[in-house]
């Protein structure tokens, strides 16, 4: 399966503006990016990263340049793949590049719920759609607002069955200083990240830039040497 | 399997107090312990409820009273059912009394996790240990800071195998404001609740109180009337 990873090169990851510079967001962008290009590959995907721009560095995957906003770039990927004029594919994924706790385990459900049903759906904390697989000519996305109930109402209203993938590594995004600690806790769970799972670079980024757990006071954050 | 819900009856849910006064927190408390013991009857699972103190209303199970702490708690019920001395049960649950989200189908791949380990975890956002299954006469807890990261410790310490549970459901424990649009967000999109999921009596009472969901900035927060 097609497994698209929107990535953009245009001031990633803002609301970790407190806790990293623009420099370190862009380069723990990347290590996700990788992450999840890795996690896809493990779990039998063909990974695609649809970007915003041309990204300055070798990945090992193809790379569409797209520099329209998210839902209009993604929704002509679709369209291109899965649109009634000339349909391409069956089904085609689309996976954040921020998941970094996405595992290969994690993404063969969202894969064989979207094998399926017409729309397999992970839904993000906050109500954001995290990954998706399509397989319906007229499910489009809109990633505005609680893009999870306008997936689910759009998925209803073109008449297409819709699956919810339960997961709490799809459904975390790195997106705040609070979602660090949420990395670092699992892969110190995982241990050596030999799964290709939260183990995997971005969190040893992380540690490699001073950051670690903080429990002090009863709460687990983060702290930075 | 018997399920143990921990409940505590003084100051529940004090997080919420910038949304909720101390009447409503007692009466939001008791509409997620319902919705939680109906989603663990509906999995197959026996709820016992493990109050601080008497429950002033009547419950659908059993309940045992025990004023300690949750740690001490939890144990003494662990080393009654499953200690190494007389042994009464191969296996038991423990899932907290917040988790709202939490659907029979999350619960039944929790207990059947715990069927193939020695313990099965289903970790909560922030490190915590939202429910588990324990099958080992010497696993104990710890519920203090990252309960998730210190049990994972103590199973490898006494040789238990671990199973983890990833599921958005179980890992998401309603603690906090943001928790609150979690919960309407899924009682959303899982319609009238008769799965016995998110549109429960909780997001229900919720909604009956004046909060509902807002999008107005982009990002999902609640309101109250």
């Amino acid at each position: 399966m097609e497994v698209i990873v929107p990535f953009s090169t245009d001031r990633p990851k803002s609301r970790l503006s407190g806790v990293l510079s623009r420099d370190e967001r862009n380069r723990f962008a990347r290590e996700m990016l990788d992450d999840v290009l890795d996690a896809v590959v493990a779990a039998g995907g063909e990974p695609r990263v649809l970007a915003t721009d041309a990204v300055d560095a070798d990945l090992p995957c193809p790379v569409t340049v797209d520099d329209r906003p998210l839902t209009d770039a993604v929704n002509a990927a679709l369209d291109a793949r899965l649109g009634e004029s000339e349909p391409v594919a069956d089904r085609v994924a689309v996976v954040m590049a921020d998941l970094a706790l996405a595992t290969p385990e994690a993404l063969r459900e969202l894969f064989a719920a979207g094998r399926e049903a017409d729309v397999a759906i992970a839904p993000g904390r906050g109500g954001g759609t995290n990954a998706f697989v399509a397989g319906h000519p007229e499910f489009e996305t809109d990633y505005h607002g609680a893009s999870y109930l306008d997936h689910r109402r759009i998925a209803d209203e073109v008449g297409a069955s819709v699956e919810v993938v339960d997961s709490h590594r799809l459904a975390t995004d790195i997106d705040e200083p609070t979602d660090l600690a949420e990395l670092l806790i699992h892969a110190e769970a995982d241990g050596d990240g030999n799964d290709g799972g939260g183990g995997g670079k971005a969190p040893r980024w992380l540690r490699d830039a001073g950051f670690a757990l903080d429990t002090t006071d009863g709460r687990v954050g983060i702290e930075r040497e």
